[in-house]
């Protein structure tokens, strides 16, 4: 589904004289950072522009003493902690791909650390926004809270450009921590490893990631990158914080470990093997995708109270089993959001319709057990068919929202909301 | 301005019965809790029902796992703490006033915690919410986090019941801390005070809370509360943590208050010590009131970028000790937010004038540093007038939500948004 054009915009004032010309004919805008989504936002069903952003690419500001910045739209997440580095703060939210910083605020990326420091809800203050009229708006202030009307950025933070163009955010920043470990865990059974999670967080222990890899995910890990993880579910775990306070929270995470079955647990404070183990989770993707030669992969995205992620967990291992077809699972066992690997023949019609069958019942399981049918990949295209289950009533409240801010339907038009002529 | 009629409702399904009658007949509906807010909210200038919401005072659900709970809009944040106390659990935003949880909600109140724990915009998983229509949506889940489509619950977290009647909530809940330790120290300046703030947060010090009393607001509570505060600006403060953080952190703040002109610094983790401290932190606003006789106060409530924050507080001091009349001011610091109380006799309209000249002044400055017009008390009919001014065409936008949700105009009309007819 290609757009009919591509234009690349480096500012705010381009990007607002692109909408209002599109305005004037009735074409779709369509916007785009690094192309990393996942559930097809950056497709032009109805053809139009595509706003290519990253070419807005500057840091307009940082403010060390409020530990915040503003940057356009196409600034990576690695540029801006590269260009952070010397100031002692950082940006923490962590999707896996070196995603635009526009694209996961309009995405509302999270990813491996937001157990410790939220998704993109909690960590952008402001925004500035093309809106479908060409008019600009600046949402939010550099102040830590304000009351001061509907939460406009709140508003747009996952609105996947179809309420307007992202061009600038301000973003909050951490203190870079003054000791980092990282550590390790095998356990014999999914269950164990979750309630090892729970009892971490209910400990107050302030873990900055931690993620489950289960058996077939740690398998095929080994074969892509030379691990040499045993066949069982691990947790993959960071702790941030002080010399004395990291060594004190892996120790503790230890002994909870080993009540809950763990094995073989190890922690390091030492930046290679932190640097190995994060490579080796970030690779564990493409590790999944060698494992069969040829497929495709349909990713899903769930996400469950955490008091029901074990349960959540083995229901859908039993039903990827019981489907005949490959289904590693890596999560972000901390928030209760997990992804299954389906791995699929593309030839097949067969294996592509089981595929999806197992993903519709991942999406209603986590809706029956209170939670949501997408933690942090958004609806683009790909989700719209579970959010009638998710909502309600609610998702025409978002089509009328969509209709008083883009009457035409010209903002990325085909995604998140009830569909229009 | 009083409503033509008042229904005390028991239920969502009365909210929404009620909602849909008076949607027949045009009649304005607004939402009461406990009347603790401070902007005119719950005032009917177009006379309709007020549906008062204290008799929805059930906790629904409590979830130790998943550290949420579920309450009806009526619920207390006293009686929620009352509740939970047997559980290790607590729901940690505190205004000051014994609040409803819906009208906390409605008002995205915080108050001395946001610092550590954030404002209701963070502490909110999912709302009930009975629509103009009459319709009733289920906004969020209790997922930790999710994607899946616009923000509703954001939306309507701080809409003021513009958009609808918040009927229940689904809160986030925090363990409470092992130990608990509370703090106080005396500054020769506003500034040095501020600069300790400062360094406190960019240390890393997890404080929960970092209040600012200044000179004049310190000899009114020890007038009113028997206290023997120096006439000068005080910090109080609170950490949560383990036993041997809470004493570290204290002395470290300590050490770091030393460095900017603190004197007297003094800590205790007692908690007959921590509840003097917070009750005549909480008080100070009567106290105030009380340091002039048959005076009503004109609340403020600016929130800065906290690098702009000791420069916002002096220009206010000045501007107000110009003015003539009395303003003490108090601050939740850490957030960049304060209050002055300017007291004004009621029947002098100079004074009135006086006292609103300065409260607009304060406005436009918080704008030009970066700032809000209000931190936390929102907007109601009070803050009507510098709406533009912090959103420009945002303002607009807001009106153009609230016509596609409330085409009728009988969510609590003339709050929040521009006027219609």
């Amino acid at each position: 589904m290609p757009p009919d054009a591509v234009i690349y915009a480096t500012s705010t004032e381009d990007v607002a004289a692109i909408v209002s010309t599109c305005a004037k004919h009735d074409c779709p805008i369509i916007p785009w950072g690094t192309g990393t989504s996942l559930e097809g936002h950056s497709l032009a069903p109805r053809g139009g522009v595509t706003i290519d952003l990253s070419r807005m690419d500057k840091i307009l500001t940082v403010n060390p003493a409020d530990m915040d910045a503003t940057v356009q739209a196409g600034v990576t997440r690695e540029a801006l902690n590269t260009h952070l580095r010397a100031t002692g703060l950082f940006f923490p939210v962590d999707p896996g791909a070196n995603a635009s910083l526009g694209g996961m605020t309009a995405t509302r990326a999270s990813g491996t650390t937001a157990v410790r420091y939220g998704t993109m809800r909690d960590n952008v203050l402001g925004l500035t926004v093309v809106l479908a009229s060409g008019e600009i708006i600046h949402t939010g202030t550099r102040a830590r809270k304000s009351s001061a009307g509907y939460d406009l950025t709140a508003l747009m933070v996952g609105s996947e450009g179809t309420l307007g163009i992202i061009t600038e955010i301000t973003l909050k920043l951490q203190g870079q921590p003054q000791a980092i470990s990282s550590a390790i865990c095998a356990f014999e059974t999914v269950a164990g490893a979750v309630d090892a999670v729970i009892a971490t967080i209910q400990m107050g222990i302030q873990i900055a990631r931690i993620e489950l890899v289960d058996a077939a995910s740690a398998l095929a890990v080994n074969a892509h990158s030379g691990a040499n993880f045993r066949a069982c579910p691990h947790l993959l775990l960071e702790f941030h914080g002080s010399d004395s306070g990291v060594a004190e929270d892996a120790a503790t995470f230890g002994e909870i470990a080993a009540d809950h079955g763990g094995a073989g647990f190890e922690w390091s404070a030492k930046p290679e093997d932190r640097n190995r183990l994060w490579k080796m989770r970030h690779d564990a993707y493409y590790a999944i995708l060698a494992s069969r030669k040829g497929a495709r992969a349909i990713v899903t995205d769930v996400c469950v109270p955490i008091s029901r992620l074990a349960e959540a967990l083995l229901e859908t291992q039993d039903d990827i089993a019981r489907s005949g077809i490959t289904g590693p699972i890596l999560g972000h066992v901390g928030d209760g959001n997990f992804h299954a690997i389906l791995l699929i023949d593309p030839d097949s019609a067969l294996e592509r319709a089981t595929a999806q069958a197992l993903a519709a019942r991942m999406a209603k399981r986590a809706l029956s057990m209170g939670g949501t049918i997408t933690g942090e990949h958004g609806v683009g295209m790909g989700k719209l068919d579970y959010m009638q289950a998710e909502h309600g009533h609610g998702w025409a409240v978002m089509g009328a929202i969509k209709s008083a801010l883009d009457p035409q339907n010209i903002m990325n038009p085909d995604k998140l909301v009830p569909k229009r002529n």
